[in-house]
């Protein structure tokens, strides 16, 4: 069974990430080499600075220019860890065109030209394998488009960003505001010194888009994602959702809507009930809830990132994608038939929790709950509370249309009777 | 890319998972065409009772022969989910004597023969797949053999079995007896007539065997699975775990020794810590973690049983045989290339709960430790509590052999102040 001509791997990158690939490959070379069926090899290593010195990496290998290696003809698999659009992007095709296969762990590549890829890899017979993209080490993709494929799945509702994850699991814990947690997520190195993409929810925007396009088998573009960040989460958001028995989670929630014509795929902070299972997802951990038609609710958790994690992804492609090109064979392809459109967020049919600050004087319910019943919402419960002419209302209402509820908060901010909206949270995962 | 001949399925057994991947197989036709590239038709199907009226299925489809459908010729893929050993396992090989693939659900057959049956698929150059043999709907095969390939899983730590957990968790919850819990799971029907196969852990060791096996890249047989029922259970049990922050679940376990040089497999009621993510796992739901080298801590949570999940496992791996079929190829098959001794459960390395009886006199305490020190066994705590001349003892051990542990509690009971040993329980999870 065992040939002995190694199959050849580029890496682009070698950083966090593309330094545990390289270590793996040398440290596990026996078990890549049995698991596979023939033996793996590190051709050439493209990097920006080639100066530094990579302990374990021949510098021999090491280059920088990165297009000469993709073209050299005689690599089967090139591993992209360098993130973003370019040269991400026409390194990839690149490599398709010169007969290799791709183990990426771009997200926002993927996110943005997911379809021009995989279109690529088709034309070339070649296989495109991004585990790595989402949720770090968690086996998502693979289960998503192998092991549901014979099922339909309805709805995917996950933390996938382990920076906003850790800041409002702090923010939760110790009932600190969000600077003090983001303070503290950067001193440890959870955030970055700029943390925009992970706290706007930017980062989480592309997961969803990917994990949508693959879960309903259709294309969803990083621009069809609604997307709100976490930075105006309050220590009073949590008090509240304490006080419902929830806690809060920056969600990535894919649906399919309940006539099976459309879906949508968003991003934004959600109250979810205490017994949820993601309620319980502490620190930079990532974990992912899919429902479907036959399996039902199930769960996958772990580290959402980090060199070691992303690396043991990007790995098990490399062994997939390896035995794929000695089977003369390419795995699952992308798979977008069912061409659904994606539905903008006043379509999507959720739960609202509203703090309202209001006047405290007779007749202010009765003038709220008239604007919730014009806009068709129904209210679940409402609280009032009061002290020295001010009094505050808290409104939780049933399911309805967010733009129905984006209406109702409106109309409530021409009331004179409300002086502001203290808070707006949807609630999630009942 | 679409062909227009059908892939040809023969369903051996049509009870309630065959019932359900009928039925999928009907409903979702348009889906598994698009997902495979090519028409699958249900061309047969082997029931003991033909007479039995099967909503959906064409009668002319139904036989009683299974070994004539197999022998066919026109069939391509095999879904085996009869269960046991005969006629499941010579079914099995027959079909690939004769062209086809093979989805199995048959997780007494896999732990028992697994290597036979892979290797008649080898030889044959067909695919032998069985996601739904373990935690049903839980991806949870394709994740270890392929997602983790290029890791190194240490250690599976998983509730594999639905209906201990619900006799289990409605003993933590209400402060059911055994007993009463059983009753009522099996007026429920979350647990069978006889529950023997899944009270006394039979059911989970052959999962605990296919799991150490594909986690190790060994071979690992149900004699090899060191085996305890959860029927000595006790409430007072439950009590003991809550005072150390734990709860109990029966635990299938299977771990790579600190020298990497041997494996164990076991399964046995154990305290976990009640934030260890495995002790929130309620009623018949299965989870199972999974630590490597790289990813780190990984869990994967979902319905362990039932028609529809199972279903749902066994149409992920029709698919993806499918898909091998039109391509020409084989998935990863059976991999136990490292050959790993599996070592007796007295070299398992864990902790112990001991509750004992003793006589409330001077001195006890320093009986009991000498006998844990002559055993080379460090005590964690103690607790005594005693009154009217009788006393307890509650003992939480450090990290030892077992043969260690059990060499000390033998010992104990031969003291003339030990009165009796209440309980013996492993604490795992931390």
């Amino acid at each position: 069974m065992m040939r002995t001509r190694p199959l050849k791997v580029a890496l682009l990158g070698c950083g966090v990430v593309g330094s545990e690939v390289a270590r793996i490959m040398t440290t596990h070379a026996d078990d890549l080499t049995a698991r596979i069926g023939a033996p793996v090899e590190l051709a050439g290593v493209a990097v920006r600075r080639p100066s530094k010195v990579r302990e374990g990496i021949d510098p021999a290998l090491v280059t920088t220019d990165a297009t000469a290696l993709v073209k050299r003809g005689d690599i089967d698999v090139v591993v992209e860890v360098i993130g973003g659009i370019e040269p991400a992007r026409t390194l990839i095709t690149t490599a398709f065109e010169h007969g290799a296969s791709v183990v990426s762990a771009n997200k926002a590549l993927l996110a943005q030209d997911g379809a021009a890829l995989h279109a690529a890899a088709v034309e070339h017979g070649r296989d495109l394998y991004y585990e790595a993209a989402v949720a770090g080490a968690i086996p998502l993709i693979r289960p998503l488009r192998e092991s549901l494929a014979g099922d339909k799945v309805n709805r995917v509702l996950g933390i996938v960003n382990g920076t906003t994850n850790f800041i409002l699991d702090k923010m939760d814990t110790t009932g600190a505001g969000y600077q003090e947690a983001l303070d503290e997520a950067t001193a440890l190195g959870y955030a970055e010194a700029d943390p925009t993409a992970d706290v706007e929810g930017f980062d989480a925007a592309a997961k969803a888009a990917i994990l949508a396009g693959i879960a309903f088998h259709t294309r969803v573009r990083l621009d069809d994602v609604y997307r709100e960040g976490m930075t105006e989460v309050t220590a009073a958001d949590f008090k509240s959702a304490k006080e419902m028995g929830c806690t809060i989670k920056l969600l990535a929630i894919c649906e399919r809507a309940a006539d099976g014509e459309s879906v949508t795929a968003r991003v934004h902070p959600a109250m979810i009930p205490l017994d949820h299972p993601l309620a319980s997802v502490r620190g930079a951990y990532n974990a992912v809830f899919v429902e479907s038609d036959a399996a039902g609710q199930l769960m996958f958790y772990g580290p959402g990132a980090g060199g070691a994690p992303t690396a043991s992804a990007v790995l098990g492609d490399l062994v997939a994608v390896c035995r794929n090109r000695l089977g003369g064979a390419t795995g699952p392809g992308d798979s977008a038939y069912t061409q659904l459109p994606v539905s903008p967020m006043g379509d999507v049919v959720t739960r609202y929790h509203i703090s309202l600050d209001v006047a405290d004087k007779p007749g202010v319910l009765a003038q709220v709950a008239t604007v919730f019943a014009e806009h068709g919402v129904s209210i679940d419960t409402v609280r009032q509370s009061g002290k020295d002419g001010e009094a505050s209302l808290v409104v939780v209402t049933h399911r309805a249309a967010d733009a129905a509820l984006t209406g109702t908060v409106d109309a409530l901010r021409q009331l004179d009777t409300v002086r502001g909206v203290a808070s707006i949270m949807r609630v999630e995962g009942e």
